[in-house]
Parts: C-alpha cells; structure tokens; sequence
C-alpha cells in the first residue's frame, strides 16, 4: 500500500515533467499525453522487453494508464501555476527515481540476472523513460549532458549488491535502505551543485 | 481475401510516405529502404514487442517486405510524378490507417488484454510507424504537432468496445464498422480542417 | 575463441565509435558510456526483441558490459591519440560488422526464420548499434545517408545462402567466407571511395 502510494507520486511526478517539456514544444493534446506516457513508464517498458517480461507491466496493470491521463490534465490544465508545486514535484521524481530503482533491481533478481545487469536495469527504469521524451521531442537526453541522475540510481545498486552480501538484512529493508540512498546522493547533488567530473576543458 | 488486399494497399501507401520524407531528407538508396520499411511497419513491430508476439509479423509473412520493396523503388522512379497520385495515395493511407487500427484491436483482444489497452494497441499500429520514421529522421513526429489521426484510432476504438458491449453485432461486422469510422473521422478531419484544440494561446 | 576474440575486438572498436561521437556532443561520463554500449549492443539487443531472444545476450554473457567499460575508459583517457589507431579501428570495425553480420544470420537461421529475415538480422546486428546511437546524439543516421555499411552485410547474406543452396560446403566454412565478404566489400567500399548510386541529381 504505502510501496503502491510512492509509486503512484513517482509516475505523476514524471508525466509531469513529460507533459511540461511537451508544452514547450508546442505539441497537441495527444502528443502530450504520449509524451507523459513515455515519460512515466518508457524506462519500466524497455526494461520489461529486454527481459522478457510481456505484455509489458502498464498493459496488465492499467493504474499507469488513468494515473497518467489524470496528471496530463492537471497538469495542462494548471501549467502556469506549476512553479508554485515545483519543490513538491522535484521531491515526487526524485522519490520516483529512488522507487523505480527498487523495482528494477526487483525484477532483475527475480529473471536470476547477474547483480551488475539488475543495476543496468534499476538505473533503465528510473532514467530511460527521460531518455525517451527527449528522442521524441528531439533533443539529446539530458541525463547524458549534465544531471546526477542515473549516478544516484547506479550507488544506490551498488549499495544494495554490497549489504546483500555483507550483512543479513531482509530484502525488504535492503530496498528501503536503497530506495533512501538514491534519494540522498540526488537530493545532496542538486543541493550541493554536484555533477560528473566533466571531461572537457576550458 | 478483401482484408489482404487492403492491408498491402496500406502498406504501399505507409511506405511511400516514408520514402518520400526519406528522399527530402536526401537519404542514399539503403536509408530510403529502411525508412520505407520502418514506416509501414514499425507501429506494428512496436506492439507485437510490447505483446510479446515474437518472432514479429513481417518475420513470419514475406509479403510485407516484397511489397515494401516494390513499393520503394516505384516511388523513388516515379517520385516526380506522385503528385498526381496525392489523392489516391492520401485514400490509401487513410484505408491503412482504419485496417491497422482493427489489427491492432484484435491482437490485444486474441492477448486477452483490457479494452483501453487494446484501443492503445491499434492506435499504435496505425501511427507509430510514423512516429519513427520522424524519429529517424531527426523531426519531431508530426502526429505530435498537428494532425488528426491518432484520434480518428482511438474514435475508432472506443466506438468497437461500446457497440460490442451494446449489441449483438459479430466481430467481423465490429471490425468493418470500426475501419470505416477511422476513415470517415480521418476524412472529415482534413476536409473540414479540424484539428485538435490548440493548447497555446496566440 | 577464435571468434571469440574477433567479437571482443570488433565490440572494442563500436563501443570507441561510440566514445568519439559522444565526445564530439560534449556528453558527460554517463552518457559517454551508454552511447559506447548502445553503439557496441544495439544492433544485437534489437535482434534479439524483435525475435524473441529475451533477456538479450549481454544479460546473459558479462564479458561486453565490461570490454564496453575498459574501452570507454581508454577511449576517454587516450582520445588525443586515437588518431594514431584509426587504422586499426576501422580494421576492427570492419571485422566486427562481419562477424555481427554472420552472428544475426546464425540466430535467424535458429529461429527457422526464411534467408531474407535471415539476412536482414544480420545486417541488423551490424549496423543497428550505430543507427542508435546516431538517434540518442540527435543526428540522422550516417549509415543512411552515405556509407557502405549495410550493403556491405546485406552482399555477405546473400552470398552466404547462394553458396549454401550451390554447393557442399559446411555452415562453419560459409560463416567464414561471408564475414571475408563482408569485410572485402567494406575496404573496397572505402579504398575506391565506392558508395551508393546517388538519387539525387548536381
């Protein structure tokens, strides 16, 4: 239930952002919704499809669906008054990203794949839906320009492989414990203007 | 028999759209295939994915590529004079349009998958191979910006789901009812020149 | 091993493709990975959805996830003196795309899938990872527009069905003698600057 309530404010959180990089550029009422769509669950679909694990979730679950259709229309709706919940909807995604790692790594374990590809697939569904949105609307993705964003995903992975095999915690607080580290190292980036050490100089 | 001609007029008239954006963009001849190929079947490649009907289609029935072959190289040799077939090519495409959308609505149905699902399915059928040719080709899909033709799926869809829930109609009469109310929204749509509502003021 | 080896070079050569492109769009550690990994898997990963081969072959096989990640690192270490190595990475470049290209025929030939699938896989496996990439760094695909890369596998395939219905000789030597042909076609393809027939005229 609660595991359920996160989720449903990581999607909203994301169509969101779907629905106001949409608007800015000028897209229709359907592009729009697609492009929320995608937002919220591309990452999961891709991860789905690589591994198999078809019809994809958002066709056997449709929660996705209304959730998504009802952000998209508050959102359109309140676009101009969006500044004002903007903290609220960075903490929504960043909770987002931290549940939707969870669920990655989850389903990983759960197809018996190596710990390296659960990480792979943690840091796919909380950042490839973005990843999406940005082909779409033709821009190259931003989290491959300048956010710590599947960084945070990735140390969250590795912290969860790390407890596993050190300590005997149940799998349920691991997931807790890692759902808050990609949360923390996401939260502490964009406080403490962290990013990747850059590769180019001057 | 019928619906097998149909389906390849559609497919010509998918493909040839393809190529002539393929050919604005100045593609070399393997660049005007593939984008050929990928608009008259990439919709339906997206949802035998997502459904996991793998092998998908056009791996199982040749004819899909034969016919994009062929279609390619006549619109690349008689591309200055395909003007003159604009209409009939629009009525193809409009044809294509309301036939995939049935098809996608069956293979959800045939997957056992809800209604809502199934409309989403055979709006993707009909219009994400455009959707990634625009990809490809480095534009923002134009069912994004602005035509009609996601929603004439999706009328098309929802009015399948209501009559099969109202009467006694059998499916194969559903389907052509279906079909021809995406081509008659379609139509209505570009002769009255309705678009959707524009969510930007001035 | 033999092969074994081929393959890990011709991945080391796509994913520092990858590396250079990235670098070129002044992406960060992050992304500079995915478009190396992308580049070196991509044309595979999407053979192996489209026919159903899930979870894709570097979930099962660790060895690409960490030749991709040596090769970044050295791509991004020594990029000043890759200029030295180009000869060898086109060399490796173009072994690669003719193993990936006997690779994609050997997995079709698996799936009972007809010659023509057989040879679209193929030329699938080598030149998709590149089409990928080019879409996440917002280009059109350059394998569309100007280099002989798929005839070179497309000539290899067929090659490798017309010796295989003409004569006695065992897959494992037919394998062989299409990765030579596609590799000949390539350096033939770049030594006389030979490239598709043009379809557009001054």
């Amino acid at each position: 239930m609660f595991l359920q309530i996160i989720d449903i404010l990581g999607t909203i959180a994301f169509a969101i952002s779907g629905v106001l990089v949409a608007l800015n550029k000028k897209l229709d009422p359907f592009g729009v919704f697609i492009i929320a769509f995608v937002t919220a669950v591309g990452g999961g679909t891709l991860r789905d499809v690589l591994i198999g694990q078809v019809p994809v979730f958002w066709m056997k679950n449709l929660t996705f669906m209304y959730v998504i259709a009802g952000a998209t229309i508050f959102a359109v709706i309140f676009r101009n008054k969006l500044d004002k919940l903007r903290r609220s909807l960075f903490l929504f995604d960043t909770i987002g990203i931290g549940l939707y790692t969870v669920v990655g790594i989850e389903k990983g374990i759960l197809a018996d794949l190596h710990p390296i590809i659960c990480i792979a697939l943690g840091t796919m569904s909380a950042c490839f839906g973005g990843v999406i949105r940005d082909i779409l609307c033709n821009e190259i993705p931003v989290i491959f320009r300048k956010e710590i964003y599947a960084t945070a995903c990735i140390v969250g992975g590795i912290i969860f492989f790390m407890l596993e095999a050190l300590t005997n915690l149940s799998t349920d607080i691991l997931f807790l414990i890692v759902g808050l580290v990609v949360i923390a190292v996401r939260l502490a980036a964009v406080i403490f203007k962290i990013s990747l050490p850059t590769l180019y100089k001057g």
